[in-house]
C-alpha cells in the first residue's frame, strides 16, 4: 500500500519518509520527464501549474495518473516565465507574488477536484525556490497566499530558509525535504548545477544517499529529479533501498 | 440590500432580474472599464479568468470589490488569446478546451475564496461565447467542465443555444441573459458589431430596453457592457429603471 | 557541395530537387526534433519564428548550423500560439495576419544576419499552411506582408491553392513543395494524420517516395518532418537516393 | 520642417536638441498613451517590440504615423514580462538577453521598413534600462547584440552607465538623454518613482526644467513620458519653450 498518509501526530523521524517530484513539466507538444513511468514509486508530485510549464491538459492527465496511484497532489508554483522554465529571478512585488500564488493553486485544484482529489501542499519552484530561501519578503508573500487558501496546505521545501520559518511562524505544517540525487558539500549545502557531481545519474549512488539521509532522521521527504534520464529507475532503486534499510515509504500528507 | 440571492424555486419572471458586466478586463499595466464605479450597481460579475484578460492580482483586487458589495462572482472563462482579447475563434479540442475551462474557474475561485466568497457561476467570453451556442462538441466540452468542478455553477448565456441545451441536459441551471446596451434586430438577434446601433450608449435607451426586457419575463439577467465609456452611468440608470418599474434586482446565484 | 543556389532561369523540373524540414522548433527547456543531426542533410530549413515554437536564443543557434551548412533560411511563420503548437485554426483578422507575418520575418532575419545570412523564403506553418491553401482573406494577407518585405522572399508551399495563386499574381516565386514521408491518397491529398500510412516512417519508403516525385517533375522541392523518430536516418536515406537516381541536390533559394 | 537628421559631425551642445518618448505600448484591444496626438512634437520615438508591450498591428499602426512625421524609429527592446510591463527585473542570461534584443530589433524593423524607414537606434525598457547602468554583464549583452546589426544603430540612454561606456567602447554611438518631465536630486540623480516630485505633470514646469538640460548642453536627446495624462500638451510645451529659447529640435539619427 504505497500511499497511506503519516498521521502529523505520529513521530515521524527515522521510519517513514516521503518521495517526491516535479510533474507535468511538459507544456502542449514539448514532453519532458516521464511521468507515466515515475509516479509509482512515488508519493507525492510537485505538479507545474502553468507559469513555468504544464498546460491544463497536461496537469489534467498527470493528476489523474496520481490519483490511480493514490500519490498526494503539490501545488509547484511558480514565476510566471514559459520561456525560461521559471529558472530566472524575477522581482515580483510581494502582492503580484502572493495573487499569482494563489491563482496557480486554484488551476492546480480545480483539475485535481475533477481527478477526485484536492492539492495538499505547495512547493516553489525553480528560480522561486531559491529566492525563497533567503528573501523575507518573497518568502511572506507566499506564506499568505498558502495561509489565505481556505483549507490546510503543507509547505515542502528546504529546512532552515526564510520560507521554512515565516511558515512555521504562521501555523503552516513545514515539511523539510533533502534531495536524494544532488551532490552534497561537506558544509551540507548542494554541490552547485553544472559543477561535477551536481546530479547523482547513478540509480546506486541516489539509493545510498537517500538511505543515508533518511535515516539522518532531519528531512520528512526526499526529492527526485523527475527529467534526469532513466529516472524512473533511479525512483525503483531508491525506494527498493529504503525499504530495505526498513523505512516505510509514505506520502507526508 | 442590492445582492440578496434569490432561490431558486422562487417565481423569477417579470419581478426580479439579475444586472451583471464583465470585470477585472485589466492586464498589468494596462487598465479597462470603471470597474470599482461599475461593481456597485451590478448584481453578477464576469470576472475575466486570466486567458483573454485579468491577471491574478487584478482579478484580486476586484473580487475584493465585488464581495464588499455581495455581488455574485462568475467566471468569464475564454480561448487562451491576450493579443486577440479573446475575441478570435480558436479550434480547441474539446478535451483542451474543457481543461482550459476547469483551470481557469479554479484560478478564479481561489482568489474568491481568499476575499471570502465562491465562484457561483461560468460564462463563456468572446469568441468562445458565440461559438458554444452553435457548436456542440465545445459546448459539450464547457458542459463537461462545470460539471467536474464539485460545487454547484450556474451557466449565463443566451437562451435557446446549444450551451443553454446542453447544461440543461447535464442538470446544470441555466441563466438567460439579454443585453440592456445592445441593439436588436426586429427578428431577435442583436445588431452586430460595427453596425450602426449596435451599442446603445445613452443610458436613457439602455434603460429603456432593460424595462422591456426585464418586463417580458423571458431572462433572468441583463447584462451591461463595462468597457463602454459611461458605463457606470448607464448602469445607474438601467438599475434605477428597472427599480421604478417594480423590478427587484437580485443576484440570480 | 551540398547548398549550391540553383539559378531561377535554369530548368529545374526532373534535375534538381531542394530538401526542407521545419527546425528551431524547440522552445526554452524544451527541445524538439535533432536539428544539428538533421541539417546537414538539407539545403532549406523552414526556421520557427517565436509563435508557435523557436525562442530567440534557440533560433540564434539553429540559423548559426543552417549558415554553416550553407542551407537556406526560411521563416516558418505560425498564428501566436504555443500551448496549441500553431496547429489550431484561428479567425486572425487580415491586418493582424499580416502585422504578425512581418514581425516573425523581421525576428527570424535579425538573427539569420547575425550569423551572416538572411531569410531566403516563407512557408507558413500548422493551421496558417492549411488556413491559407483555401481561404483568400488570410492568403491575400500573407501576400502582402511577403510582397512588403524589402527584399524578394519565395514561398513555399502546395501547388494548387490560395497562397501559391495570389502569390504568383503579386510576382512572388512559388515553389511548389511535396512530402518525402507523408503518404498520398490516390487522388493526390495527404492522407490525414492519424489514419494509417499518414507518415512514413521506414528510411526505405519515404527513399521510393521521394525519388518517384522528383522524377515527376512537378516539385521543386521535398518535405521532410524533422520530429519524426530518426528523421536524419529518414533525410540520409532520402538524399542518397534523390541523387543515386540522377538527381542534384540543391537548395532553391 | 521637423526632423532633420543633425549630421554626426556637427557640433551638437547646446543647439540642437531631440525629443523622445515611448511609443506603441498599447497590446491587442489595451490602450496606452496618445500615440497620434503626441508624435508631432517629438523627434525621435521609441517603439516597444512586442516583449513588454507593443503587438505586431500596433507597431505597425505607430510606424506608420512616425513615417508620416519623419520621426526617428528606435527599438525599445525589453524583458519578456506583458504582465509586468517589463518593470521587474529579470536574471536573463547574456545570451538569452543577446537573442532577445536581436529578435526586437528585426521585429520591429520589418515593421519600419514595410512603412518606409528603418530602425535608427536601440534604447532599453523599464527594469532592463535600469539594470544596464550598472551590471556589467547584461550591458556586454546588449552591446553585442547591437554590434551585430548589420547597420550602425545608435544607443540611446543615461550618460555614465555600463551601456553608454561599453557601447562607446565597442564603437557605436552613444547618445545621451535628460528628462524633461521626471524631478532631478541636488547630486543629478532622479527623484524615485512614488516620491513627491517624482514627475513634472505641470507643461510648465517640464519646458522650463527642458530649457535648463539642453542650455547645460550636456544632453542630446530629451525623454517625455508618452503615458503621462496630458502629454502631447506637455510635448508642445517643451517644443515651443526649447524652440523660443534658440535651439532647434531635430532627430539624432
Amino acid at each position: 500500500m504505497p500511499c497511506r498518509a503519516l498521521p502529523e501526530t505520529e513521530d515521524w523521524s527515522g521510519m517513514y519518509i516521503d518521495l517526491n517530484a516535479d510533474v507535468a513539466e511538459s507544456f502542449g507538444r514539448w514532453s519532458l520527464g516521464e511521468d507515466d513511468a515515475l509516479i509509482p514509486y512515488l508519493t507525492s508530485v510537485n505538479v507545474a501549474c502553468g507559469f513555468h510549464a504544464g498546460d491544463p491538459l497536461t496537469i489534467r492527465r498527470v493528476v489523474g495518473r496520481a490519483v490511480e496511484h493514490r500519490v498526494a497532489i503539490g501545488a509547484q508554483v511558480s514565476y510566471p516565465d514559459l520561456v525560461g522554465f521559471g529558472r530566472r529571478a524575477m522581482d515580483l512585488a510581494p502582492d503580484e507574488l502572493e495573487a499569482d500564488v494563489l491563482y496557480q493553486i486554484g488551476g492546480l485544484d480545480a483539475l485535481a477536484r475533477a481527478a477526485g482529489d484536492r492539492v495538499s501542499y505547495v512547493k516553489p519552484h525553480g528560480a522561486l525556490y531559491h529566492r525563497v530561501l533567503t528573501d523575507p519578503a518573497q518568502a511572506a508573500a507566499m506564506v499568505r497566499a498558502i495561509a489565505a487558501w481556505t483549507d490546510p496546505l503543507a509547505v515542502l521545501t528546504m529546512a532552515g530558509g526564510e520560507l521554512a520559518s515565516q511558515a512555521a511562524v504562521a501555523g503552516l505544517r513545514v515539511v523539510a525535504e533533502g534531495y536524494a540525487d544532488r551532490g552534497y558539500l561537506p558544509d551540507g549545502r548542494l554541490v552547485p548545477r553544472g559543477q561535477p557531481g551536481a546530479l547523482l545519474t547513478e540509480p546506486g549512488d541516489a539509493a545510498e544517499q537517500a538511505v543515508r539521509l533518511a535515516g539522518a532522521g532531519e528531512v520528512e521527504s526526499l526529492c527526485l529529479h523527475g527529467d534526469t534520464p532513466g529516472a524512473p529507475l533511479i525512483a525503483s532503486a531508491v525506494r527498493a533501498a529504503l525499504v530495505a534499510a526498513g523505512h516505510e515509504v509514505v506520502r507526508f500528507a
